[in-house]
């Protein structure tokens, strides 16, 4: 059998019971470690799991997946994914594969950012969210505007927006990959700070071409840090505020507002800036925020 | 502390590590039992958790949230939810009394139904699928069909549609309510054929009247029962098909395709009507079905 198991958000013990005990069968168990991370390390992981995890790179997921479901016909294989097997990154290819081969699966679902988000204050993620947009690192030569975009279109219809943080896990320069080293970069996530700092520079680019803007720097944000955990933090400003906020360790995501319901309302109150708290009190439902 | 929980999907085991641990903590564990239920009973639960729960409906969670936080200041309380705490529905509310009486509170997450659909094919669920929408039992004098046009403006974005399906548990008849009696209605959890033959009324009501029509009884759609639970069902077929079809115990959901990508082709084959298979597989990610 080859398990595909959600780790949830958080640390260790966000596994799910089913989860663990189908772990705890398995000969082999991979941890998939390039499209998000726990706040806690693979050490952490593999003392209260009480098994040896071997580390799934994306060159290993990608090229090598025979590699993962080998002999899981006669065994049992597990593969371990932050969040939900299904949540901000699928892993159909893998199932593709595994039904290819003749080697029945199983998944272990848990709990992704996308639920997770709605305990920072915005209503029903499911009924108040539009499409999902992704941030990527800028780079000298490719600076795409797209989600700005997508994020306007959501707010016209007053939808609020994820907008999911990129990622670099094990990447390697430019030099390195034309020089075929294998040398990666440390790992990078984008901060809230960050994003913010992205979406203020298109704002400024566009206005400067005479645009009319669906998402200023006076927009109401949501920035959250390791939701789920502990320690997870939540900072609801204005997005010009949030340029300069420092919510700590990965990962991080960024919320923008659309249309806002009193209760959101009430709820955002609970994490707000001070200097938010008097001009969200005047909101009512009916009303966009800036 | 005051401790929402989710329980994720599928049966007693779902639950995760850490909300074992805080539930054993707690003096009082409330069940909440009218937005969505397991496959499971709360008997069940109950031996699973080693705990008596205390089911709470919705006049109890609604009218009298003050009992549930009772005493929460000094002693541990547990409110368990299928699902995500902040799932498809949320209790935004629960956690405002608890501020205002100023009782701390920690949210345990867990799968909902909004990560789990991935599991049918449709890939990530967070950037191709547009606003959910929730289907009403219709009554002889109440039958809305905003959820229908707002299906058709997801379809037309590209996008995919997550509907939820209506629950009455402890409902009472009009005429009971008039009088006063507390006498309940067995509950009603509506099926994926139900909301198909609702879809179709609405195509032909609308057809009958020259419209122009976003969603017919050939668009693809994909009916799910019990996500996460062993028996899981998972049912590839036309709208027209899915009024005939029995998908088992409760509860249903249905999603409605909209813009196919390749790989989503493959996944969905696996669940796919015969009859079905060989259009399914001359479809191109370019291509709407229907």
């Amino acid at each position: 059998m080859f398990y595909l198991i959600g780790l949830g958000l958080g640390d260790a013990t966000d596994i799910t019971v089913k989860g663990l005990r189908a772990l705890e069968r398995c000969s082999r168990v991979y941890l998939e470690a390039y499209t998000s991370v726990l706040t806690v390390g693979k050490e952490a992981l593999e003392e209260f799991y009480g098994r040896e995890l071997i580390v799934a790179d994306r060159e290993l997921v990608e090229q090598q997946a025979d590699r993962i479901l080998e002999d899981a016909r006669e065994t049992d294989v597990a593969f371990l994914v932050v969040g939900d097997p299904f949540g901000a990154t699928t892993h159909s290819d893998l199932i593709l594969r595994a039904v290819q081969a003749g080697v029945p699966y199983k998944v272990v679902h848990n709990a992704s950012i996308i639920n997770a988000v709605g305990v920072c204050g915005l209503q029903q993620p499911l009924y108040t969210f539009g499409e999902t947009v992704s941030l990527v690192f800028w780079t000298d030569t490719w600076r795409p505007e797209s989600f700005y975009d997508k994020i306007c279109k959501n707010r016209e219809a007053g939808l609020h927006t994820l907008c999911l943080l990129d990622i670099k896990v094990k990447e390697q320069s430019e030099e390195n990959m034309m020089r075929g080293r294998k040398i990666y970069e440390p790992p990078r996530f984008m901060t809230v700070a960050q994003a913010a700092d992205q979406l203020m520079q298109i704002v400024q680019r566009r206005r400067g071409e005479g645009e009319e803007l669906g998402l200023t720097e006076d927009t109401l944000c949501v920035g959250v840090a390791r939701l789920g955990a502990d320690n997870q933090a939540i900072r609801v400003a204005t997005l010009q505020q949030l340029v300069s906020c420092d919510l700590g360790g990965p990962l991080h995501s960024l919320m923008v507002t659309g249309q806002l319901h009193p209760l959101e309302v009430d709820m955002l109150q609970l994490s707000a800036e001070t200097s938010l708290l008097q001009s969200l009190q005047v909101l009512d439902g009916s009303t966009y925020w800036s």
